[in-house]
Formats: C-alpha cells, sequence, structure tokens
C-alpha cells in the first residue's frame, strides 16, 4: 500500500468514526505511522485530504452511473442497485461523504457540491423521464429523488455482511421498494 | 429559557454542527454562557448531555408513536407523517439521535439503544401485521423498516421550510411514497 493510500485509508476510519472535527491531524499521522509535516507533505490540510476522499467516491459513482444504460425504468433499477452495493460495501467512505459536506468550505465545497449534483442528475433524469414514458407516477420528482437517495444511502449506517440477508438480494429488495415508492407500473 | 435549556439547546446546535467527538467540553460551556465547572454541576458529563438530548428526543417519537390507533395502514400512514414532520421541524436533535449513537458507551448506550427499538417496534409492528392483513406485500418485513426509516429521517439533511415545498405535503408525499414501496394495495 502507497504512503497515500494508507493516509487515506487511516483518515476515512477515523473520520467515519469520531467525524471530520472530531479528528485531529496528529490522530491522522498517529494512525497512518507518519508525523504531521511529512502527512502534510503529502496530503496537504485535513480538508484537502477529507475533499480527496469525496472526490474519490463520488467519481466512482459517476463512473458507474455513466454505464447504465436502457429505458428510465431499466436504468433506476440498475442506479439503485449499484449506489446500494456501494454503500454496502463502503460504508465509511460513504458515510463520510454523506455526513461531511457542511465541514468543507469555498472552492473545494464548490467542486465536491458540483460532483454530488452531477451524480444526483442521472437519478432525476430517470425519475423525469420514467414520469413522461409513463413508467412512473410520481407528483414531486424532486423530493422522490431525494427521499429514494436517501433511503438506498442508509443502507451505509445498518447493513452488515454478516447478517442475514445477501447483499445480491438486497439490492434487488430495494430495486422493488424504488419502483414502488415512484409508482412503476406492475 | 431555564439554564439546562439553554445548555440541551447549545449542546443540540454544536453536537448537530460538529460532531460530538468534534464538540470540546469548553465549546459547551462557552455556548451556553458558563464556566466548565458550572456546565458540570448542571449536565454531568458530555455523554450524560448527548444522551439526555437522545432521551427527550426518542421519547418524544414514542409518545406520539403510542397515540396512533388503526388499522395497521392507517397506522404506518401516520408514523410515517408524524416521523417526516419531527425530523422537518427539529432538524438538528434528529441528526444527533440519528448519527451520535455510536458515540455512547454503556449503560447510556443500552438503554437509549432499547428507547430506539421501542420506537421502532411500531413500525415493524404495523409493517408485520398490514402483510398479515394483505394491505401490504413486502418480502422482507426488517429490511423494508430499516429502509423506511432511513427514507423518513432523511428529511433532517435535506428539508427546508423556507424551500418550495409545504410540510403537510411533504408529509402526505411521503405516506404516499411509503405505501407504494411496501407494496400497498392501492
Amino acid at each position: 500500500m502507497s504512503t497515500e493510500e494508507r493516509v487515506r485509508e487511516a483518515a476515512v476510519a477515523l473520520f467515519a468514526e469520531r467525524g471530520f472535527h472530531g479528528t485531529g491531524i496528529r490522530d491522522l499521522a498517529q494512525a497512518a505511522g507518519l508525523s504531521s509535516a511529512t502527512l502534510y507533505h503529502y496530503m496537504g490540510t485535513k480538508e484537502d485530504l477529507l475533499a480527496a476522499i469525496m472526490r474519490a467516491s463520488l467519481t466512482a459513482l459517476i463512473a458507474a452511473a455513466e454505464q447504465i444504460t436502457g429505458d428510465p425504468r431499466e436504468r433506476l433499477i440498475a442506479l439503485v442497485r449499484m449506489h446500494v452495493q456501494a454503500h454496502a460495501e463502503k460504508p465509511r467512505e460513504t458515510l463520510v461523504v454523506d455526513g461531511e459536506m457542511r465541514a468543507l468550505t469555498g472552492e473545494r465545497r464548490a467542486e465536491i457540491v458540483a460532483l454530488r449534483d452531477r451524480y444526483e442528475q442521472f437519478w432525476q433524469d430517470a425519475i423525469s423521464e420514467g414520469i413522461k414514458a409513463r413508467q412512473l407516477t410520481v407528483a414531486e420528482p424532486n423530493v422522490a429523488r431525494l427521499a429514494l437517495l436517501e433511503m438506498c444511502s442508509g443502507v451505509s449506517r445498518w447493513y452488515s455482511p454478516a447478517g442475514p440477508v445477501k447483499l445480491s438480494d438486497l439490492t434487488m429488495q430495494y430495486a422493488g421498494m424504488a419502483l414502488g415508492m415512484l409508482g412503476a407500473a406492475r
């Protein structure tokens, strides 16, 4: 593992466990086995590190969403399954992305918010086009998108691979619930 | 406002903004206009204060859930509307309750987890009885309960009373989406 990877991993663990503001630069350096000065050399400030974690996670989600094709209903199913799987497999990264946006400031915040908006646009398009194509019936597409994303992201707060539900079953169940909540024709 | 209320309010604001681990006892004392010793006298440790916030919030949700009667479908609609309204009206309290459970330890954690479980039982009962009564069709009631609660609690992360959606419309939309995701007969 490279030094950057080691620092990134330590930061994900600490930010997820104690929050961004609850994690000191010394905690990060210690967890990565570096001095604070060396850590700064590799990763910049604590906020740079947070932005790097979020950028990596959102860029991966966008890349996965770009691969998804089909009619609106099919795209929605694929988006839900992909998003739930990512949140179940990387609960700490996704908790940090979903929970620490408020900790970013200035240009970094603008950049990460733009990435998040770009990712959510795939969902918005699938929902809006699904309504136009009469595959979905939902009064407020914006509210539905936010509700659906919160439902799917919540997996990172409770899912355990050691529990009784297999991940492939979980992603199918979420796709079914998503279609139901968006009023998909059965 | 009593001193206790002032401290509680300052703690809710700081825990919601900076997280439990990101908030120092001195930040709390300063925000409430007290010395650290006086703060301790009134509220005990920082963890006591966190547990008090969570206890108040969960106890209010349980009291509201206990008032709800009717058939399973009706109870589910009422639970969703009540929960969404509480999360829209008190976003900071509910963010702290939903996000900082991991910060509690020992007996306090056991007490608060038991309150949360007691509250979630109302949801579990409505879903299970709805399935038995053939009002709902959902394969995994436990997964459905968790997904539904995450969807409804997520309101505290995005809803703004200054935005375009009225709260009474929001709670109705959530009730409709909840019935859809649980496969309610239309």
